[in-house]
């Protein structure tokens, strides 16, 4: 079979599992997840053994400690990716709902119901948790997922993926209803991205050459999961102990998220400069100045180079500038910044509802920490990840984001006059 | 300057503008509306003098009369374009709003703004009332325009968009605000469909293959307004007049447009069948049949081939299928329907729920023309197209399809442990 049949006859089989998947009840969908997360509990074992295969080749060819650390499954993390399936089925279910139900002065009653979108391909990095979650989520929002992770995860997915379609035959439903593309040769991407006849969407989720990638590629309708080039603006009104516990917060909680922060902009009149940078540099952040944060603290802090204000660090590393304004601070992150998320610091009323409305990202903060763009934090549940684009789903991405709205309409022999 | 010159000044210009045009309130945008409504009235004279240049043309290439209709503008006409952009700017404003505010446990506050998207390319017909529109709509909604209508309107969208830049520069805001490619190259329309980072969204209306063109080669996302191959049910408890009535105004009341019913789907055990086929045939319907169809009035149907159940005819051309059952009917729309507009007529509550859930379409009807698929008749205003895919914008879409949600956070300190 060519590689174009391969994915092919994944893709046929896809389209023809939505039409059963879009149209089981709320408990069978739920019921789906649990006994998913059953299984995955019950099969510890054989995962974890295939998992070992994924570490040792990861090990040998030499991958960072943080790469190494993602790809690992121990039976701890087998029992969270199974709490985290339990969760995802207990949120509500928003495919079937009516919104907006609306009598017309034609006497016909028009609605939007949400329903599922149909077959849905992510292509992810390398770590098995995102499989579970991905295939759970598109379950529950009766969608059909095309799963293709990184192929450092190739033998770990695969053991996942025999549970989920082993539960799927048990229960009587088409095994198509999740696919995983386990040949890892990557022109196979290049044609699942042309399969615009049998897939609704794709979500990327990875680094800036996967995205780039599947930009241009792509003919089917993309939601790409891109960087975050997080920055925090402390106003000269911020109060001190606000701004370092935030700028700590956003940086060091967890550096190698998409919404830690990258880059912090000071205007040039808030009094406590030094005492931020100090505590920054206390708890190990290595900080990468403009030249007027530099000649504060010569000896500890480097010259930032261009290339320093569109990195994402993902690392104890800060760039920092200060600016002249709260104009100036909005201008660089329309510049530099992603469109992920972005947070002042301040204590004036008008700064706040200046940089709310004029900041261009999906979320924006006032006072609080970038660190909470999340679905859990936002009340949204589990995520499909964070959108970058701002079509269809912007931000944090649950379920309801796998859903679209169709018009339904209530008539009783209305013809259009 | 080269074409891609051309078109990337546009682009630079048109983003620039947008950083304006989205941060102005609802009394500038709503003035900016009425005074280029005022001003095409006021030039009529000459706008009319431009068109009937493009008319001279098209008559020349020897269009077809409906063409020839869409593309004549006269004073009545431009009446009526001048007040559709009164009721667009009598719209309410969806921009700045803020949706599902909500506590969270940690203290923060979310919401979910509404904002402009930013720039929004769209590639349509010679039909020159769109120009105004869609400037409307855009200018409305805090965008910015790019236009690229049909070629054979090029003289009367120039003078249409010579007075729009006119009442944008008078206002003292950029003319970049709204922009149309009067170079007519359909090579230019390649280079447009990669300026990905100026454009966020590009906007296809047309025929299908400047869709199929659209889809495959922008690597902007793309929403879609592709054919209406609009079904319509006869079920068979579907009441005698009913089904005539709506038969008829979804077929004959504006053939020419999307929503019309091009196909005709009837439950085998409907008795009043030959009524109904008696009735469109009478009202000057040509008939295209499966076999049993015909076998019920074979000198008056001709037989349907494979073609006819894709056909999107735009004329009084109906194809018509005796089916089985309610499903076979669902069957047939999902292989040959464009995700359009469907109905059912019928007095069976089970299957009207059965049709209303089980249709994968951008509007489903019981009971009511697919005519009334319409920004107006649902109650959402004037409409910049009706989308035929199912992201971001599916079915009718409105002002509020220009617009995006980001997330907005007010906290007062908070960190994320």
């Amino acid at each position: 079979m060519s590689g174009r049949e391969y994915i092919e006859e994944i893709c046929i089989n896809a389209e023809k599992a939505s039409k059963v998947i879009a149209h089981l009840s709320t408990n069978d969908r739920n019921n789906l997840l649990k006994n998913i997360a059953d299984k995955l509990l019950e099969r510890t074992g054989e995962i974890v053994e295939e998992n070992s295969k994924d570490l040792v080749a990861a090990r040998a060819a030499g991958v960072t400690d943080a790469f190494y650390d993602r790809l690992l499954l121990t039976p701890e993390r087998l029992e969270g990716m199974a709490q985290s399936i339990v969760e995802i089925a207990s949120l509500d279910d928003p495919v079937g709902r009516i919104e907006n139900l609306r009598v017309r002065p034609s006497g016909i009653r028009v609605g939007q119901m949400r329903v599922p979108i149909g077959v849905i391909a992510v292509i992810y990095e390398s770590r098995p948790n995102v499989t579970t979650d991905i295939a759970a989520l598109c379950l529950k929002s009766g969608n059909v997922a095309i799963l293709r992770g990184g192929s450092e995860s190739i033998n770990s997915n695969s053991a996942l993926h025999r549970v989920i379609r082993e539960v799927l035959v048990e229960a009587g439903y088409p095994a198509a209803a999740v696919n995983l593309i386990t040949d890892t040769d990557r022109e196979l991407v290049s044609i699942l991205l042309k399969m615009k006849q049998y897939i609704d969407v794709v979500i990327p989720r990875g680094g800036e050459s996967l995205i780039k990638r599947v930009t241009e590629e792509s003919t089917i309708p993309v939601i790409k999961h891109d960087k975050g080039v997080c920055h925090i603006f402390l106003d000269r009104s911020a109060d001190e102990k606000m701004a370092i516990a935030i700028a700590i917060n956003a940086k060091i909680q967890r550096p190698g998220v998409c919404n830690a922060m990258e880059t912090l902009l000071i205007d040039k009149d808030f009094p406590h400069t030094v005492s931020v940078l100090n505590a920054l540099l206390g708890a190990g952040v290595e900080l990468r100045g403009c030249s007027r944060t530099v000649a504060l603290l010569p000896d500890t802090i480097k010259e930032a180079d261009e290339d320093d204000w569109y990195a994402e660090y993902l690392d104890l590393i800060l760039s920092v500038k200060i600016v002249d304004s709260i104009e100036e601070a909005i201008e660089h992150i329309d510049r530099y910044g992603s469109g992920h998320s972005e947070a002042i610091i301040t204590g004036d009323y008008s700064h706040a509802e200046k940089f709310l409305e004029a900041v261009d990202s999906s979320a924006v903060f006032v006072n609080a920490s970038t660190r909470f763009h999340d679905g859990g934090e936002f009340g949204l549940g589990a995520e499909v990840g964070i959108s970058t684009q701002k079509l269809h789903a912007r931000g944090t991405m649950g379920i309801e984001g796998l859903t679209c709205l169709k018009f339904v309409v209530y008539g009783n022999g209305q013809v259009r006059s």
